[in-house]
Formats: C-alpha cells, structure tokens, sequence
C-alpha cells in the first residue's frame, strides 16, 4: 500500500468530535472518496471510537486507531498546548506525519494550538518563519483562495511575496488549473493605496521572473467577484475578510429565512419551490469550503472548522486526500526555493 | 427660515449624475422628507438641472441652482482636485456649508477629492489629523456603525480613540439611542490578538472614564450579527470588510437568483411567492445604508456611494437632514474635548 495515501486524523477536535470525524470519514468514503485508495490512522479514545467505527463500516475497515484519553481543549492556549500537549490525539495526529507514517494530517481541533503544534514538529520550510493559512473561498463560477487569513497578524513583504508562491503552487495542487492568477489585497482609492508593505510587496512580485501569473492589487469585493484566483493578503485582514464573509452570508440567510416565513403564502410557495432552495442551501453551505490548510510547513497540515458537520469534515479529507496525491509539498519547495534565489540575486532586503 | 434645515448639494458627482441627484431629492421630499422644513442649494450646470426639476416640483419649490459648469470627475486625482477644484459644483458645495449658509453638505462624487476639499475648507477639529469615513452597516434587527472604512490607511491608537468617540456621538445622533454600545475590530485566536496598536487603544478606552460604554474587542462577524453599535477600526481594515461584505452579500443574490431561475418550475413558485422576493430584495438593498459621513471636521460632510440610485441618494440626504437637526456637532466636539483632555491627564503619548 503506497504511504502517500494514509491520512492521519485527529478524532478529538472539533466541538462535535468525535461523532462528525468518523461520520465524515464515512461520508468521504462513501462519496467523493470511493475511487482513492485511503486509508486512515485515527488518533482518539478508542472507547468514545469503536462504537462510531461500527456504525461506520467502510471507514473501520479501512482505519486503525491510536488510543489516547489526552486531548487539546478548545480554550487552550497555544503555547500551553506546545508544551504540555504531547500524548494528544493532536499531537499524535502530526507526529504520524513527521514520522512519514501519513502524508496528512487533519484536526478540526484549536487553531492556535494546531499551528504551534504542527511548527514544533513538522518545521518551517527553510527562509519560512511561520505557517500562513489559506482558506478556500467560493466565487460565483469557481473557488479561489485567500491566505493568510489568521496564522500571522503582521507581516512583511519577504512574506507576503512567500504567501504568493505557495497560494499559487496550493491552487495549482487542489484545482489543476495551471496558470492560476495571483493578486495583492488593497484598498481602492488611488491616493490611499496600501502602506508600505503592501507597495514593497507589490515592487518585488511585479519585477519577479518566477512566471507568476501577477495581476496586481485587488479589492476584497474582487475575492467574490473578480478574475483573481489567488488572493494575498496579512493574516490580520485575511482573517477579517472571512469573518466578515462569513456573517454577511449568514445575515443574507437570516433576511431570506425571515421573508419565506412572513406570511402563510410566503411559506405555502417556498415549500412548492423546495428544489430551488435546497440548490440554493447547497450552494451557500459553508461546509463546501470547509479545510484550511497551513502552508511553509514540512509537511501537510488540514485545519477543519471546529464548527463543522460531517460533510465539512468530510470536504477537508477530500483536500488532504487530493494534496497528498498530487506533488504539493515539491512544488511550494521548488517555488519558495526559486523566490528566495530571486530575492538574493536582486538583494531583496525588507 | 432656520438656517439649519439648508442642504447643499452636490448635484454633478456620482456615475448618473445629476440625474438621481434631483430624483433622489424628490424622491426624499415625498417620503421621510415631508415633514421636514429643509431647502436646498443645488450646485451643477443649470443648463441640465432645470429640465429636471421642472419633473421635480417638490423640489424645484424648495431650491435654489447655483451654477458651474465645472465638476471634479471620478478619476481625478485627490491631490489634483484640491489644488485645481475651485469652483466645481463639490467646491462649491462644501464652501456653502463653510460660509455657514448650509449646515451640510451631500455628494456622490469622488471620494479623496471630497475628504481633501472638505478638509482644506472645513478644517478638523482641535486634535483631530484627518477625518474619518463612518459608514452605516445592516444587522438582523438594527443598524451598527463601522469606522474608519477608507479615509485613514493607517492609524495609531489615538486616532481609534477618536474615532470610538466620534462614531458613538454619531450613532447617537443617527439612531437616538442613548448608551450606544462601542467595540474595537480585533482578529479572534487569544494568542493573536491585534498588533501593538490595538492593544494600545484598547487599553486606553477600558481606562477611560468619559462614559463609554466600551465593551472591548469584536470579531468581524460580530458587525452583522453582535450586540454591537459602534465598531471601532483603521482605514485600511474597514475599507476591506465594507467591500467584502458589499461583494458577498452580491454574490449570495446572485446565487438566489440563479436557483430561483433554474426550472421553469421555480421560476412559476417565484412568480407567486413575489410578495416575499420583494420584501427581501427591499432588506437587502445596498441603497437602504448608503450614506457615509465624515466625522471629525467643523462641519457635515455626507457622501454618498458613486454607483446610488435616487432611493439611495434619497437615504443620505436624510442622514444629512438628521445630523443638521441634531446637536451632533457640538457633541462629537465635547467628547473630542473630554478624550484629549483626558489624554493630558493620563499622559497618553503613543
């Protein structure tokens, strides 16, 4: 059995863990996942698990289980969790992929303890000092996808110029497209454009030879609507950005919800129109684009919402899976490699 | 004729100028403008004003044209229209409310000519370096104010004092709610929070005793969906959520539209569910909060988005109308007074 294709899966993380993991893992097997050839190292309390695993019975036959009765809370801190967390279910889940036993990890544990965790174990990719996060965003035909969007809440251009070449190789890994297009989050007016990180970012990804494909700034009402595939950005306003998307569309929700309800009518034509709305459910689930991924680590690291159900989790295996298959980690290598070549050549000091 | 109830307007700036300028007046004086004593100076080329307001007797009663054939257009540069704008209807707009003739001034025209203009002529109040852009943001049972969303790239944590102060002054004025609730814009993992900045303003503002009713950090989606009035942030950071939550919002309609349209069949339910469509399409007009001010100058400066439509300017004539009969001016100049002495007391220096 070819070790790229074994996930390692934190059982324990998540605010409805461990049910929606292993109602997940189903879920992915029996959907988009029944032509991979997967298998799963579940890492958890194996009395809280095999129950689960035997109303779940293509996962269990092909998962095996590491017992462990320690977990990170999800109001731990970080730096807590780095010291103290060996023997998690977390800690374990990323171990597995240094130790090259997996080629994945997935939590949808504690952000901030997955991070420092998966750093202390798995390293940086050389020149890289921390992990971004990159998160999927629906558009109206298509994805893109916006890192940093919490990891870092400051950076400077060495970094964002980093962001863009592994935002760029993440893209080309999950949606084969081959010349995805990369732009600089800014604000619009002309006199206020960006301070001066983002300008120094933009200078150096506009003189790059790397072959980018760099359009240049981009509004964030261009991440829902624009021609830019990659979307580059500080984790402070990356994080913003989602945020914000995320309760604007749940207030959209909440309006539509409220208008179907209104009166008898309202509901009487709403229930004959179920088949447009479910679409339209479906579209807007937010568990579509469940699975954020850490990228600059040695190795392959998926952070699920903590929040989510079972076809969420299911969503970021579907991503771990099509990583691991695909030459990710060699290609953000070989592009990170080519940047920083570049910047000592040009003398890029920030 | 109280001089308070004058309204200067910009009729030539916005993309369908003047237009659903003289539109947007009518439409105002027809509906929450009619028990309203409030008059207008119109400032455009009459040559295209008076066939309109002949269409628009309620208004053509209550104005007066002054006329230029000169405009700031909407690819000026900021810097190029504050040495080159003298003269131009926004010019002239603004120097009416200087001259106190208007107690506030309305525009859809460009924005870093309107900011500069109103700047240069109006001045800023004691203490204050640039205005801020307070723009008003829908929740599910209410309004909250965000600022700055443009004006400010970069703050330091005095400014955001100021802008907490000045945007609960505003919301009071606004909403008529006595303890408006007050938050700073913060980035949610523990470990992460804001940068030195932040925590700089907000620890000035939980040591304040000016009254506020400062209720600490706020994440991004807590703007739609918190218990919160007042979010306090730079520029840059409000600039960015305002635009994402603009294209979200955009992109959830035209998911909706797109389900509603898929059948012949949806398209017959939504036929006879139109009652319910309309109430939402009316919740989700973007035109319901258009109107933004610029809070921090010696006077009322509305702007108006470039892209409204007479309902919209419509709205923000009525933000100027209830600014202009409410003490707002002298109360965002009190509490200015109150945060800057308190500053000297403290010894604040950031």
């Amino acid at each position: 059995m070819s070790q790229s294709f074994i996930l390692s899966i934190d059982a324990m993380g998540g605010d409805d863990a461990p049910d929606i993991v292993i109602q997940g893992l189903e879920y992915y097997l029996k959907g988009d996942g029944s032509g991979h050839d997967v298998r799963f190292i579940i890492h958890g309390n194996e009395i809280q698990l095999n129950p689960l695993l035997d109303k779940a019975p293509l996962t269990k036959a092909r998962s095996e289980i590491v017992h462990t009765e320690l977990e990170i809370t999800s109001d731990m801190k970080p730096s807590h969790a780095v010291r103290r967390g060996k023997g998690t279910s977390m800690w374990n889940a990323i171990e597995t992929v240094k130790s090259k036993t997996a080629s994945v990890a997935v939590s949808a544990g504690n952000t901030g303890a997955l991070m420092g965790i998966s750093k202390l174990q798995l390293r940086t990719k050389t020149g890289v000092q921390r992990p971004a996060l990159a998160a999927a965003w629906p558009q109206l035909d298509g994805m893109c996808v916006v890192l940093d969007v919490g990891a870092n809440v400051e950076c400077d251009a060495a970094q964002l110029s980093e962001f863009a070449v592994m935002g760029e190789a993440y893209y080309r890994a999950l949606f084969h497209k081959k010349k995805p297009s990369v732009g600089l989050l800014n604000v619009g007016t002309e006199e206020l454009k960006g301070n001066a990180i983002i300008k120094a970012a933009h200078e150096r990804l506009s003189n790059s030879e790397l072959g980018l494909n760099y359009i240049g700034y981009v509004e964030s009402d261009d991440i829902s609507f624009g021609e830019v595939d990659v979307v580059v950005t500080d984790g402070f306003t990356g994080n913003i950005a989602l945020k914000t998307a995320e309760g604007t569309a749940k207030l959209v929700r909440e309006f539509l919800r409220k208008s179907l309800r209104a009166t008898l009518w309202a509901k009487f034509t709403t229930f004959l129109n179920m088949a447009a709305f479910k679409q339209l459910k479906k579209r807007l689930d937010p568990n579509r684009v469940n699975g954020a991924v850490f990228l600059g680590l040695k190795g392959i690291v998926i952070k699920s919402h903590g929040g989510t159900d079972a076809i969420g989790f299911a969503n970021a295996v579907g991503i771990g899976v099509e990583l691991a298959e695909s030459n990710f980690l060699s290609e953000v290598e070989r592009t990170l490699d080519a940047l920083h070549d570049e910047d000592d050549n040009i003398g890029f000091i920030l």
